[in-house]
């Protein structure tokens, strides 16, 4: 008897030892049927649930997010393993297309049928914010998987003692649901990182964190003598925009919903909202300032972060155009610092947008005043790439124009409500331009499984050769797309 | 009146200057609704045609290839623009998903609604070997204005006049169809390329050549302040695999269109079969001596792809494990060398892949001879990634082992025929493991529109800010994914 309910952790590999047995364990898995992988995915769910009563109290203990807040997350995490389960077992996400032969073109065309097959063994960086839900049987792991590929996961060295207990539960639970050796390792440390992204076997990376190691591991990955796709989720700052008719129809309740969303898990989001475009003149600041009341400090998830919340605060609060609407500003290195409101205006953040508008994750937030629609339009047009933007407008204001200024800048575009809530869902995108992400896909949602995928075309083949998926007869009733008609 | 039936030629841009004016048209172009830029590419697709009787002779004179070819390739050309038209008309390509709230879940999840919108400017580099359909209007051209991206074509130096009198063709049918200033520009040059794919406005490159030039922009694209996808088509091998019993059957036969396929062109294809696995002992290489009566001596493209055949001929045909089978080793700089077969062993190729198996652009294929099938699969393990792998089998005959050997190397895999041909569909795949392709997507067929589009998911919207193809009724009819459910 163990005095834990996970089994005892395997042992952490080296990047090469993880990479040689993903590789060695990839063709079995890209073989497995899409129900195979689909029970897969749910043994892991099922076991996270099961282990959730040990692991959570780890996870507070590492990361120092609440309890509530924690266990929330596993249910959000298992949620997403499910959510792969059913894409599986809809396969639309195959994308079959079917073309049949036609001998009379010119020139004559063969037959072709084309579905998406594994790329092959994933390297995953967890993240510290979310030590269950961006972590080692978070998103990425989760559609990598479904995918048909192995996983290697990198530790984030915030919680390593639940990234082993969990990466223990996952293991057993593949191994108990039948899936093959190999399919999932784990690696520490971010030397290890590095050398993992760079071995020959590894198909492509996903990663969630800082812009900073995220650029260093896209490099890597872009500089192997064969490059390979590396998907990280990095900077955003994410924008709201609200109009004076915003503020006039309920102005208090928009303040409350800010402070709320800006100081949620100490303001330690992808998408917190860190710079919120006000009409001047129209007394938001002080609504934000009246709703502080209820915002108190937090403790940060570990010294790095605390240090960059430090660094990044200290560059923009003592910019000479700034100012404290506010909050106290404590000091740099403060484990638990307090929630803080900044004030400028949209002529400073066209006068100098780099120093304005950089990410500071944390519990902060930019309130910028506009004194007309053309001062927002030039300041909007300094923002860079984001996961998200946001538009509070009054009921039946016409948001056209607004819609156009943000769309292209961001990934996710809300009209109300606040960005720091990204459903798991089919539709969902969560990734945006650059330095949102560094590609056009997804790392939340159904659809982040096609970053593991690529297509293949069989040509004239006979059908013991094709996958079931590819027969004629659509035995397995995938939604496909035959002689240039969709079919469901 | 002029003599020519093109308009004259418009202005070569500079690279800053082609960016600025796709930058400047890129929100009217992303504005445009589907059936507008479905009328902007026929009519592309008209003037190319109605233009096909000058073009052609510029294209015979400058690329030293056969009329009737060229011919067949504007038909090709006009055919892919003409795809991409109904690509638009169809919708599906958006991949429109829609989540309905659902207040009652935990959390309450708001209404998502998502499409693919254009990435904004594209750079397209053009191929010298096709120099209609991989060129200033070729696919890659086709796709991004599909998409609603702004294209900038940086000519190949190997049919300069021709890229001019095509891009005044393709802007005078874009201007006359009512398409926006700035949609279209050419560049000339290697160095206005490089500085192209740095334009901060350029949001992706599209190209196909050299495996050499291809690294290099790829490289300046990772290596960009904002890294952006650079989607090029490299080099590729094209393995063949020759059964015992197909040569049984019908080796005569398959020599024949052997000989066929790599002499296409004088060989000048991406999916040239450059290696051929081949039983030993059956008799294959003398049925490929006695069907190269027919095989003649073509001109290359240019100077630079005939000192690079020579080149890679020496290196191959030196080599201590190659002999000659058929045809005869012409003086290394020859501008229309003579057809030539090689031959080696598996053995040999297991112990020095890189020397043997190195592409060579150009009309000359390797035989490699296997005594086994551990034989065969030791040599194919050491294939890098291709467009397209065969298989030649004996009519019944058991294919599945070939296929999963093959299948992990190739974009496409045939069963019989011959790979020189692309048809252009709905479910072609045409890339490869690195370094057939950089990416996971296709150069040619109806999904190579995807590379040029990102996702955008409005939350809560009202229907007034959203476009006519996430409306609640779907008044145009778009496929589309509601609540998980596929609908079209």
């Amino acid at each position: 008897m163990t005095d834990t309910l996970t089994p005892a952790p395997t042992a952490v590999l080296t990047a090469p030892q993880a990479a040689a047995a993903a590789a060695s364990a990839a063709p079995a898995v890209a073989a497995a049927s899409r129900e195979e992988r689909a029970r897969w995915l749910e043994a892991v769910a099922d076991a996270l649930d099961a282990a959730k009563a040990e692991l959570v109290p780890v996870a507070v203990a590492e990361s120092h997010l609440p309890e509530a807040r924690l266990t929330g997350e596993v249910g959000r995490t298992t949620g997403q393993l499910r959510l792969f389960a059913a894409v599986l077992r809809d396969g639309g996400y195959l994308e079959v297309i079917i073309d049949h032969a036609r001998p009379d073109a010119t020139p004559p065309q063969p037959e072709l049928r084309r579905l998406l097959v594994p790329t092959g063994p994933v390297a995953v960086y967890s993240a510290s914010n979310f030590p269950f839900a961006f972590s080692v049987a978070g998103g990425d792991t989760a559609s990598a998987l479904a995918a048909g590929c192995p996983v290697v996961v990198k530790a984030h060295s915030g919680h390593p003692e639940l990234s082993r207990r969990t990466a223990a539960a996952v293991s057993a639970a593949l191994a108990g649901a039948g899936a093959p050796d190999g399919i999932f390792g784990l690696i520490e440390g971010t030397e290890a990182g590095r050398v993992l992204i760079q071995e020959p076997a590894i198909t492509a990376g996903a990663f969630t964190g800082s812009l900073t190691g995220g650029r260093a591991l896209f490099d890597l990955a872009s500089g192997r003598p064969a490059p390979v796709p590396f998907y990280a989720e990095l900077g955003s700052i994410n924008p709201v925009v609200v109009t004076a008719d915003a503020v006039s129809e309920d102005g208090a309740a928009l303040a409350t919903g800010l402070v709320g969303s800006f100081t949620l898990g100490a303001g330690q989001f992808c998408t917190k909202p860190g710079v919120v475009f006000v009409p001047a003149g129209a007394g938001f600041e002080q609504l934000v300032a009246a709703s502080m009341g209820g915002a108190t400090a937090a403790p940060l998830l570990n010294q790095r972060i605390a240090t960059g919340f430090g660094q990044g605060l200290g560059a923009l609060a003592e910019h000479d155009a700034v100012a404290v609407v506010a909050g106290a500003r404590s000091a740099a290195d403060a484990d638990a610092p307090e929630p803080l409101v900044l004030a400028t205006t949209a002529a400073a953040v066209v006068d100098d947008p780099e120093a304005l508008l950089a990410e500071c994750f944390g519990p902060v937030t930019l309130l910028v005043s506009y004194a007309s629609a053309d001062e927002l339009a030039a300041a909007l047009a300094t923002v860079e790439g984001s996961l998200t933007g946001t538009i509070h407008a009054a009921e039946g204001e016409d948001v056209r124009d607004l819609t156009a200024l943000l769309a292209p800048r961001v990934g996710r575009l809300l009209f109300g409500g606040w960005p720091t809530g990204v459903a798991v869902t089919w539709s969902q995108h969560h990734g945006g331009p650059w330095p949102a992400t560094t590609s056009v896909h997804t790392s939340v949602g159904a659809t982040a499984i096609r970053r593991f995928l690529r297509p293949l075309t069989f040509q004239d083949a006979p059908e013991a050769a094709l996958p079931p998926e590819l027969h004629e007869s659509n035995p397995l009733g995938v939604p496909r797309r035959v002689d240039g008609v969709l079919e469901v």
